[in-house]
């Protein structure tokens, strides 16, 4: 089963993003690194058995709508359950609220295992986990006590219920209304599309997080609420139907197994809502679970991303095809396997540097939000900056450049990556969403330039640079590493030249030129993080090889070295023309009634 | 029907590519501008009645195999009855041969107009014409009079029978075996996989155009020979099956309608072939069909990413999301277009100018294949080195870009572009086997670096630069233009750098060094050629607009002016990059067997 390699994972988490930084507070202290290993190797052991043989039929056979309610595929009421006994659902959350602490930045990457098996099957219960972590954040005592420990059981479900036919990207546009009774709750009433895992056979209720506007709200994003709708509400005497109506399930182009449904609430005027927490604050609350879902969207596209890279891999390893040259220029007699040509291990190295860069980029992000967990102060403060300046980073960096790197797993099988007879053609099909999910990568390049370069008089950026100076200074002197540390320095002194040009207009209130081209913002920024975490693998390895104290063989070490050297030559020279075209005076997609193009 | 611009294809082909070129010549003196607009007037109405109504359907009812045969969209038998009646199949032959000699460009042109409307069509007829050109070319009169009319007529249809299981790229290691009998015809034995086209309910007959080598023939490339075989024989008494058998469909990513067969023949021994001139020059013959063939796949690509383009366009126009930024830097109350957002804005112009540069560059290719065959001498000469030179291109940036494009066609639909009720999701899955049939862009890449750039010792890359400065030269004239021409001579001049490094590597046989990051230079060659084609289009629309003899409004030529200025600012720089990489001197994808990686 090539679908991931357990070593990297863990030479990246224990080794590069040293989880030992977070195990070493308090609230932490029931886990250790011999316990942590264990622990993943046991999700291996569930993503081998329970996950992935069932992956390729989740396609073949999708979610449907079927008379009222949606029908997803068997083997997902038992991954389920198995995911469910394990007690990775709500893991890191607080032991009061039926979690164990565990450091966030461990329970992603046994959830970057079991998404590269499965990629359809894992979402539903990252998206319960979001869902009740909402509540236990806002909820009132009652509420978590009511909905959380069965959705921890894995068998009520949670969804996000965010978009309407009207509002996508622009959730301060929505229609769904709330109407207070005196009965404490809300009458609900309002459509919801696109809402993921939305209704299905194995949950025994469906726990929406919806918004909502309270009648007489302010409009647009200041007058929203969070409420919680359940699908059955609960009574004394069970179940009682909340007049949450399904009424279909979208087809896509992937992620067919993982159902996308239309709900309709309070069609026949009887869908009660509760208020989470205070009304009109709801956008704010609903930002915490998007932050985390930002990350999980990241974390599904790069295992994606890491799945079709050991798909394609393991092809380029058996399959014979075309000759090498020789010294002397000729051709070679005998055919040679595929993975021996430049051309190949360029799409390979292309994949691998992307995938177990992104690997480590998200990686790094979840310990910075464990790191707000666990410290005070000044510490923390700069934790939450990093954490909020990765986070559009680290889920549109893993989708854009995960469709490329699966894409180039395609081309790696030639006519066979085409057909159905192999998964790359699937891969390439699932992953295309990830730069649509939780927020278009254009919708994350405008927060990144918008809100998070800038935040607290730019002083979160000042605390990235720091950061990014201590891995440069740190790579400068170890020889091999010097000329790409060199070449991290020449990519930042990039982007303050591009930040050079655009900050005036911020300063000029003339923001349409500001955030012009922040998608080619957020393209350079997603290269030099990159790079920032393979200049990290590149000193990782060193260390190791210079120590000795290797727990893999020392060309694993050598690998990384060497597709550290990869990235830096080969992906990071792209910022140089996006660095150009930022920098234009030329307003081209700006619109101007003067010039007809698009009427 | 928004699936492409007829007005921009006949701007193309009239104002930039200049039909008339072609047309001057005495063997197209059937043909003038009039007739040529009225021609894609029909092909278009043909497109829209024919073409268009059923291409969503040939996905989703795609081509089958049962019982021994593939069973293809009913629609297609009437688009193959209407398309032959327009006589568009092998119009481009001699009279003597059925043709009535149109240029090849006008036929392009609507065969692109064609494969916009359906891309899941077209391609049936392309290959037969293909198969067919190939009989003419080098089959005996008695062949040719065999099989070549009723190919022309539609009713039999033409492959080529090239890919085996064991041979894709590498087509010299075929084993398909051809034994001499004395009855002048050759006993065929082998398998055959991917053969597009290669069985359906409409065909009454399949004559395939099969490599296979002679017994006792020099291994390798140079012991293969052509045949053409028949499914049914003809015999004085009609038809008699000739030992081919369907082994299966294979099931694809997209292109569903557009069926890919598995083919054997001689399992029985019964399988005659005939020989198409002489022995061991098969893969000779075969590279004229496929030099053609790899223009019809960039024909393809481009037509699907235009498809794409326009139907993304439309629904731009008319989703509402989002708010514009007003002058005092307030959001403005009312939603806006999303036409009217820059990043969606930059989306559509990176689609338009892809896609209208590459169906530039195609036609410009083709007037070419049509000058090689109208001149003689030094210009023919010199149309056969250009026509040499871009066909690898012409078929490799329109399937890459177009890749790209299209992915950016679903992006501006956000979640909608997933989902199957918007025609998005299938461009993105037609038009990935672009970039792998004809030869993966890999290949191409090697034939453009290690044959085309090299041929003649360079003299090609002189010819195409006396050209490219011919178009420098003539833009620097307009002061719209002369920045623009400037970037096309820096990026010129990046490209003879990156020579200069390359170039010592053949001279001293290191070939794998040489070409190790031929893909790169290709996509470089791409942008360049297409930047070319965009500083064309601008001095026709500014020549247009100067000279007031316009026969589409004045806003018409300024949007191409203002495309042009994207594609210059947005995607040229990308080769700042790219050139960088190639002239590393790190051999970081070259195998070396002291690193252990990917061992």
């Amino acid at each position: 089963m090539n679908y991931m390699d357990l070593d990297n994972l863990k030479f990246l988490l224990f080794d590069v993003v040293n989880l030992q930084d977070v195990l070493k507070f308090e609230k932490h202290k029931d886990f250790d690194l011999e316990g942590a290993d264990i622990f993943l190797d046991g999700m291996k052991d569930l993503a081998d058995q329970a996950l992935y043989p069932s992956f390729k039929e989740m396609d073949e056979k999708p979610a449907m709508f079927r008379e009222g309610r949606v029908v997803i595929h068997p083997q997902l009421g038992e991954i389920f359950r198995q995911v469910a006994e394990s007690g990775l659902i709500g893991s890191h959350f607080d032991p009061k609220h039926g979690g164990m602490n565990m450091p966030h930045v461990l329970v992603a990457a046994a959830e970057h295992i079991l998404h590269c098996a499965n990629n359809n099957a894992g979402p539903y219960l990252a998206l319960t986990t979001g869902a009740a972590n909402l509540l236990t954040s806002f909820g009132s005592d009652e509420l978590i006590e009511t909905y959380v420990p069965k959705m921890l059981e894995g068998k009520w479900m949670g969804t996000m219920s965010l978009t309407e036919p009207e509002a996508g990207s622009s959730l301060g546009d929505l229609t769904t209304t709330a109407v207070p009774t005196d009965e404490g709750y809300f009458l609900i009433k309002g459509q919801k599309i696109f809402i993921s895992g939305g209704d299905h056979q194995f949950g025994e209720n469906f726990i929406h997080m919806v918004i909502a506007r309270i009648q007489g709200a302010p409009e647009g994003a200041k007058g929203i609420s969070l409420f919680v709708v359940p699908k059955h509400r609960i009574t004394a005497h069970g179940f009682e139907p909340n007049d949450v109506i399904t009424a279909g399930d979208y087809q896509k182009l992937g992620q067919r197994g993982y159902c996308t449904t239309h709900l309709m609430f309070g069609e026949h005027n009887d869908c009660r809502g509760w208020l989470v927490g205070e009304p009109n604050k709801g956008l704010k609350y609903m930002f915490q679970l998007m932050n985390q879902a930002r990350l999980e969207v990241g974390n599904l596209a790069v295992s994606i991303a890491t799945a079709a890279y050991h798909a394609s891999l393991a092809y380029a390893k058996e399959r014979s095809q075309g000759r090498r040259m020789t010294k002397e220029g000729m051709e070679a007699k005998e055919q040679t396997l595929i993975i021996n040509h430049p051309d190949v291990r360029r799409m390979l190295l292309k994949q691998k540097s992307i995938t177990e860069g992104a690997v480590a980029l998200l990686l790094e992000t979840y310990k910075y939000y464990d790191l707000v967990h666990c410290t005070e102060g000044e510490a923390q403060q700069k934790a939450q900056m990093m954490l909020d300046l990765m986070t559009p980073v680290a889920k549109t960096y893993p989708s854009d450049m995960g469709i490329e790197s699966v894409s180039n797993g395609v081309q790696v099988l030639g006519g066979y990556g085409y057909t159905k007879d192999f998964l790359l053609e699937q891969y390439f099909r699932d992953i295309r969403i990830t730069s649509i999910y939780e927020g278009t990568s254009g919708i994350q390049s405008l927060d990144l330039l918008s809100r998070k370069i800038t935040a607290n008089n730019g002083q979160a950026m000042m605390v990235l640079l720091e950061v990014l100076n201590e891995t440069i200074a740190a790579a400068k002197g170890k020889e091999t590493l010097q000329p790409y540390a060199q070449k991290l320095e020449e990519a930042i002194g990039e982007v303050q030249k591009v930040m050079e040009h655009l900050l005036p207009y911020a300063f000029q209130k003339q923001y349409e030129r500001f955030l012009a081209n922040a998608s080619l913002f957020m393209e350079m920024t997603g290269h030099i993080l990159i790079s920032w975490q393979w200049l990290r693998i590149g000193l990782a390895a060193t260390e190791k090889l210079e120590s000795g104290e290797m727990r893999w063989p020392a060309a694993f070490y050598r690998e990384k070295i060497h597709t550290m050297k990869y990235y830096f030559v080969y992906e990071l020279p792209r910022i140089k023309g996006l660095a150009e075209t930022i920098r234009t005076k030329e307003e081209l997609t700006i619109k101007k009634e003067e010039l007809s193009i698009f009427d």
